[in-house]
């Protein structure tokens, strides 16, 4: 296996503050990941994103899979060379998004087949196949092939799915150690429900992985049920690896996270909504077709410290999306990055320091007010 | 009236080599402007477009006076600092495209009335105000008002729409005259007809501007006859003030319009392919869009230096096409932008060396030769 280090500089309550050390760089923790779907963080060039202040990047297993294909990607030098981004990328197994975007899914012990969203096409995919595909991609940080849950579940249903994924947890182990590539995150499920999360994390510690991702949450239970799960969870998860909540969140949800023990975060939030020129601020959220941003010189957020926010007033982005301009949703895209990667460094220089209950309280009180 | 100075370096035959010197920066002649029509060079950021060599762009005060508003850019501090873009800014008059994309046009003597295609607002545009939009929106270089002569036209057609533009131009310079702004210049009409781009070349000196250009090419009369025309008009206009050719155009158009001793050029086209996957190489154009270049690791152009061809190949372009991913117009048209600029670059190198009638015949060689 390719280096993985994980440790942690310094905690704080819950919350740690550390960094990840792999061959292509390093993660500094809590870290939030850009999602760059379809081998893109949209509407960003690399040098952008990572000027931005991140240092990994998730992609997505079945898209690429599907577009421009695995084998292909592999023949063109891998993911990294294909994008242009040499940091770390971290793959999800394509599980999720076979359930929710693919036709025709049937799912059976060996994996599940489906049909394709793009072009109709049938595939499989298998814990086997998943794992395969992120190497071929040339994925960092690989993660396992599981079911997530759907909200609500019973509990017959969620321990029936958490014990499927954990015998998918132990073939994607096994099909990973035949072969030289990253690590592998293995995933715990459960629902909401805290006796399974506890036997979920027991199986996933007996297999072993180098991380271990919280998955089956921000699947629409909305921000109190995720965090009376996470009150548990992170805590059934051995301390010295790095614990990933898979597909989170908004600003509140990442804050809350961290005071409980996360490490690592992906969300396509700024991006998508950088695209439906909704802006993050630190006195919460702007819609920038709003028609009082016309002839409104200020930035985006007079506390900000981004390229977007020292250049361009909110009455040029108001104008770039009245205008269809594909600038608005390039600028807004950077600047809502910045803004999660901002938070990101505020959290951890706030562990290191002891005082991140405080800064917590602060943000979070901050983003409530009314607007001034 | 600002600082507004023109020095030839070089002369090459009938080609020049120069400067443009004016308050908020130099224009290296022959110079080619990237067209940022709605406060924007669609999909680029300015410094993106600055590093690709443009000291100049061009805004269309159409677009402009219907969204944000002359009064309203005038209020935000002029379109320099609206779109972060602190160099010269060229605006044309509104004229041409009042009357290409405005609904139920009436001209008259004293101006055009015409409905916006955006919200069907009825406005009107005269030679003054033209003058007075340009100046609310800051520009370096104001365009005077005219009617671009529609092709074919009759002799009698393109005669009394060249005393029209003419009388138009004597309004222009009045009005322009009256405030404190940039350089005006006028805009040569005639059509195809050497004995009224004569009339209408002498009747703008007896007028006098900082700048002339050469108006009515490039509406559809190829370029066969855009050249014949090309053979007489700029000597018409004075050797010592810069010559325009507005809306050119291909690069070979621009190769033979510099030897015929124009300085300065605008065009969407870079932009437009840029979007549309079209990209200019050495060799000629590409499609993006086509199968072959699917699992193809070679840059756009291998003798490209720009940022692209560093760092892309052409199955990734290939596939942000084919995902509708946005990244794929953005560095498309960074990559045609270089493409033109470094070829301007090099006309004017060549002409500083005495040898640009061999460089053109060698890069209008090379575009034609079938692709190897």
């Amino acid at each position: 296996m390719a280096e993985f280090a994980f440790r942690i500089h310094a905690t704080d309550g819950d919350a740690r503050a550390g960094e990840i050390r792999m061959a292509r760089g390093s993660v500094r923790t809590p870290a939030f990941m850009p999602v760059g779907t379809a081998a893109t963080v949209k509407g960003m060039k690399p040098g952008d994103v990572r000027a931005a202040g991140a240092d990994i990047i998730l992609g997505n297993t079945y898209h690429l899979m599907l577009r421009p294909g695995a084998e292909r990607m592999a023949r063109l030098g891998g993911l990294h060379r294909f994008m242009n981004w040499p940091l770390p990328i971290l793959t999800d197994s394509g599980g999720y998004q076979v359930m929710s975007l693919g036709a025709l899914v049937k799912m059976k012990e060996e994996g599940v087949s489906f049909q394709s969203h793009i072009d109709g096409t049938r595939h499989f995919v298998s814990p086997e196949r998943s794992i395969e595909i992120q190497r071929l991609l040339g994925s960092d940080i690989v993660m396992a092939f599981d079911e997530c849950t759907p909200y609500p579940a019973t509990r017959e249903r969620a321990e029936s799915s958490m014990r499927l994924s954990m015998r998918w947890a132990r073939r994607s182990r096994e099909k990973f150690l035949k072969s030289d590539q990253g690590a592998l995150f293995g995933i715990q499920q459960g629902s909401m429900f805290e006796s399974l999360r506890q036997e979920s994390a027991e199986k996933l510690q007996e297999i072993g992985f180098e991380g271990y991702a919280i998955g089956g949450l921000a699947v629409g239970e909305g921000q109190q049920a995720m965090f009376e799960v996470l009150d548990f969870a992170p805590a059934m998860l051995p301390a010295d690896r790095p614990r990933y909540l898979m597909g989170v969140g908004k600003p509140s949800d990442i804050i809350g996270a961290v005071l409980r023990g996360v490490d690592m975060f992906d969300c396509v939030l700024p991006t998508r909504s950088g695209r439906t020129a909704q802006a993050f601020t630190l006195d919460g959220t702007l819609n920038l077709r709003n028609a009082r941003h016309a002839e409104d010189p200020e930035p985006l957020d007079a506390d900000c410290s981004c390229p977007v926010c020292a250049s361009y007033s909110r009455a040029y982005l108001h104008h770039l999306f009245k205008a269809g301009e594909m600038l608005g949703a390039m600028l807004l895209t950077e600047h809502n990055l910045w803004h999660y990667q901002i938070l990101m460094k505020e959290l951890r220089d706030s562990i290191a320091a002891g005082t991140v209950a405080g800064f917590a309280k602060y943000r979070l009180g901050r983003m409530a007010a009314p607007p001034g």
